[in-house]
């Protein structure tokens, strides 16, 4: 068997295994010395090839796959700094428990380090961001592939979900002698899930629950909020917020709340039981500091503030367990907790005026957007604004934002690949944060996946107005913070074919969701905004709920 | 003094430090964490900033200041994956040798690892990658940060020259109480450099000199050939093909000679003297390799066959230094190369029709640039036809490619970052590597430097027909390889508001560069191309050299 033959067996038994593991998308960026790898890939019938030409945005392409499809997705690239520019989707994948599979092509060993063409060190590129790397030497054979798949895919997906990444050696020639054979796929080798044995919860009436980000839905929290009678504080992204588990414990304005510091130290809780990711709320985040006890749910460690009980398990399970020897202590807080969370609503929830305002998207969008639809936020304003805006209700809505590194970058990609294989989705997102990302519309070129993409534009950072830079004189402000670009996006949208509508009017933007929703596809609408109006409307709604939360004492 | 002011003192002390040591050119993206870095580098006098949105078109914007001003660039961004962004860019920089500065704001240590916000692992994130790391904790105060700067440039900028990392942990708050002060700039310290003792060159007529990627011209080369009477084959890279050095035993036209195998083999020297990088040439690589003995001169170690004599000094001084005991021996052989050298120019120069083609764009740039110009080549077809197609001529052109890594990425920021410092620029790349980086724009949008971008549009992966990859199927090939995207890159011209012209014939060209220089700032030429057309047209003009060639023998 020649030399490309043999890598090529190897590569073709490689696919078929992650196929057989539960792989199903790949996303595929051109180049020559990965040639093997795309075609073995592209050659194995139950994995969809998803085409991109920036590996930067197709790793956060792949990144939305997985968490559209709640599987495992594998992303392909060249020898060089393609492999390079998969670093920050591997990065946030890391940190949000996303399962990447990270097949890299590489120049034979031998000449790392002398200056061949395209040859970095990919040894370990991603160093500690990923769970696993491999690098199994230029193949000779299909040997060792399908224990290589399952392995790559276990370590990936076993919580704490991750990247893993596999480094592939290949030598000339690239191109096999016979491209199509028939594949094999092994039997498929489920991962043992384990039940945890856990302390029982205090008895108290002062307890909390705080749902954090969560990609899967963990039911089995409300049944525990209903068994102890505690609040769940849902964060949006705890897929609690809007679905069939809600519930009038599921509160949703804590954030509105916990800015009015009476009843922040009034209502300081025994006990703080939080499942997932750290909340998106700032405020929420202190205040669950200050409780005498916390326990955090999650099987990534995710506790910044290393002073809770840590629980590295899954949540629903931990939940259920929970459940068993639960029971709710009679007294008001909750109660108190229901009036002042409804009350603030009332006076956050956006009035009938036809005036636009950032605040006003997501509760627009939430009512505009039929069930099952995705919905996510872009990192700055959009994930904070949903986080104070978006009221609980029954509708279920996939929310997600990419949280495991909160970056500006890659949001468009990850919202593209949740709508390609989660269909339909909306994305709210900055313009910067757009911006950054604007390369990844190409997948919307090619795809059409059915997203809607509400770009929220202010022509700058409009994050920075709220927060301690905004002290600074604006000779200083504006070019380093605001940053204004001036870019007009309707040229993005053409470049990209896409239906693009620069709205005015509520009017103008409910018609622009009602265009999308007949059309399908991917559309564009701009919203513009004015960075200094719009954060004096943000100060007097939060003003208004204080009064509000204070007044129902 | 608060925590604040402290950091503040530290960072100012850092940015004089690097003003000292010869930084004039800073790129900063903005952020909140990285504020304290941003004011200081920005209130530092001796310091330009260069504002960017995206920190992989940022740090490779910076890469092509550091290349046009032969001077070490700073970078500057806030933490999590914008650091990540910063990969691809030092991965070239540290194959080529390019000193960057990369300033990287981190969170305190204590919260790396337990899900903190925008959180993510940057101590030594890129690993091999850069030539020292530092991170010296949260700064309490201005002392030692002159030392840090100091070092920091003096390793980046040592031989083999390459990217410094400095991670920064900042503690809030971050704005400090006073943002300007007087600056305190310490006296700069220039480096000692080595003058290497080496053994003498033998005397034979059949020796070979090969002057590979240079960024600074080292004229002594050319005095070496003189004094033994060997050819240079002048890569366009080695800063000697085009300019005052030019002499006659500086070639050109090797690829096409050396394809000839008739040639190749009768033409095989005693000893190959390599200055600088790996030669563009796959065939003079080939050939170079086959000779009894090579020499290698080049810090950087680029020798990726591993059977040369590697001299890791400086180029100029180890040419000079050679000189010395050098005396030509007489013979044919350095005649025979000259005469097939301008055979095989002779059939490769551009005919006078009106039909355009990729080959003939370097030759038409390299006679309408005014001397002095720079002149980028992108990786992937460009650079290998401009190595093919670029004559050699007295008139001045800097000639520069991304050849550390041969990525296609970041092609379009390195440019602007040339222009920028050393206009006026034109850079020939494709449209795969063009899209990659339209990120870059937002530089010629705010900043305008004196740039030409021809963008080779053939809807595609040119360069994948010329390889063994074109021998699949077509239903194979094209989606991908091929990969067509269909972008109409007018669009992209009106998002950054720059001129941009779609040429038909030469007199189109010849006129968008007249209309170029006429008007400054940065101009977008498209010339549209069929890749199977093209591909004939390649092999025809590589057949009729090989016969002229052959006839000349």
């Amino acid at each position: 068997m020649s030399q490309a033959d043999a890598a090529y067996a190897y590569l073709r038994a490689l696919a078929a295994g992650l196929a057989a593991c539960g792989v199903r998308d790949v996303c595929v960026c051109p180049g020559s010395r990965s040639t093997p790898v795309a075609l073995a890939l592209a050659s194995q019938p139950a994995l969809h090839a998803w085409m991109h030409l920036d590996e930067r945005s197709a790793a956060y392409f792949a990144l939305g796959v997985a968490k559209g499809s709640h599987r495992p997705v594998a992303v392909v690239c060249t020898s060089g700094t393609a492999v390079a520019n998969l670093l920050p989707a591997t990065v946030e994948a890391h940190h949000a428990g996303v399962p990447l599979l990270l097949l890299t092509a590489d120049r034979p060993p031998e000449v790392r380090g002398w200056g061949a063409a395209q040859t970095i060190d990919q040894v370990k590129l991603f160093s500690g961001h990923v769970k696993w790397f491999a690098d199994p030497g230029v193949p000779g054979g299909a040997e060792g592939a399908a224990s290589l798949a399952r392995r790559a895919v276990a370590v990936a997906t076993a919580p704490f979900a991750g990247p893993v990444h596999i480094n592939l050696p290949l030598r000339e020639p690239l191109v096999p002698s016979v491209v199509d054979a028939d594949p094999v796929v092994p039997s498929p080798a489920p991962l043992p899930h384990d039940a945890p044995e856990l302390p029982p919860l205090p008895a108290t009436e002062r307890g909390i629950i705080i749902a954090g980000g969560m990609d899967a839905p963990a039911p089995a929290i409300t049944e525990l909020a209903a068994a102890t009678g505690w609040p769940v504080l849902a964060d949006p992204l705890s897929q609690l917020r809007c679905g069939p588990h809600h519930s009038s414990l599921v509160l949703d304005s804590y954030d509105a709340c916990l800015r009015e510091s009476g009843f922040a130290s009034s209502m300081l809780p025994d006990i703080v039981v939080r499942f997932g990711a750290p909340p998106t709320s700032k405020a929420l985040g202190e205040w669950a500091r200050a409780a005498r006890r916390q326990i955090v749910v999650d099987p990534g460690w995710r506790d910044p503030d290393l002073r809770a009980e840590v629980w590295p398990h899954d949540p629903n399970a931990v939940a259920l367990a929970l459940c068993a020897g639960a029971r709710p202590v009679a007294g008001g807080y909750a109660a108190r907790w229901q009036r002042a969370d409804a009350d603030a609503r009332g006076v956050i929830a956006p009035g009938d005026g036809d005036h636009l305002t950032e605040m006003g998207i997501f509760p627009c969008l939430a009512e505009a957007l039929p069930d099952g639809s995705a919905l996510l936020a872009g990192n700055s304003m959009p994930v904070r604004d949903m986080d104070s805006f978006l009221p609980g209700m029954e509708k279920t809505l996939r929310v997600l934002s990419n949280r495991g590194a909160n970056g500006i970058d890659g949001v468009v990609s990850t919202a593209l690949g949740v709508a390609a294989v989660a269909p339909p989705a909306a994305l709210v997102v900055g313009d910067i944060s757009f911006y950054h990302d604007m390369n990844g519309l190409l997948a919307a070129k090619r795809y059409a996946p059915d997203l809607l993409i509400v770009v929220v534009q202010n022509d700058g950072g409009g994050i920075f107005s709220y927060l301690s830079q905004a002290s600074l004189s604006q000779d200083t402000f504006e070019p380093l913070f605001g940053t204004p670009h001036g870019l007009d996006f309707a040229h993005a949208a053409a470049l990209y074919g896409l239906p693009h509508r620069r709205v005015e009017t509520w009017q103008d933007f409910r018609g622009a969701v009602t265009a999308w929703r007949a059309g399908g596809g991917t559309h564009m609408v701009e919203v513009p905004s004015d960075r200094a109006r719009s954060l004096a409307e943000h100060r007097s709604v939060w003003a208004a709920a204080a009064e509000a939360v204070r007044a129902c004492g």
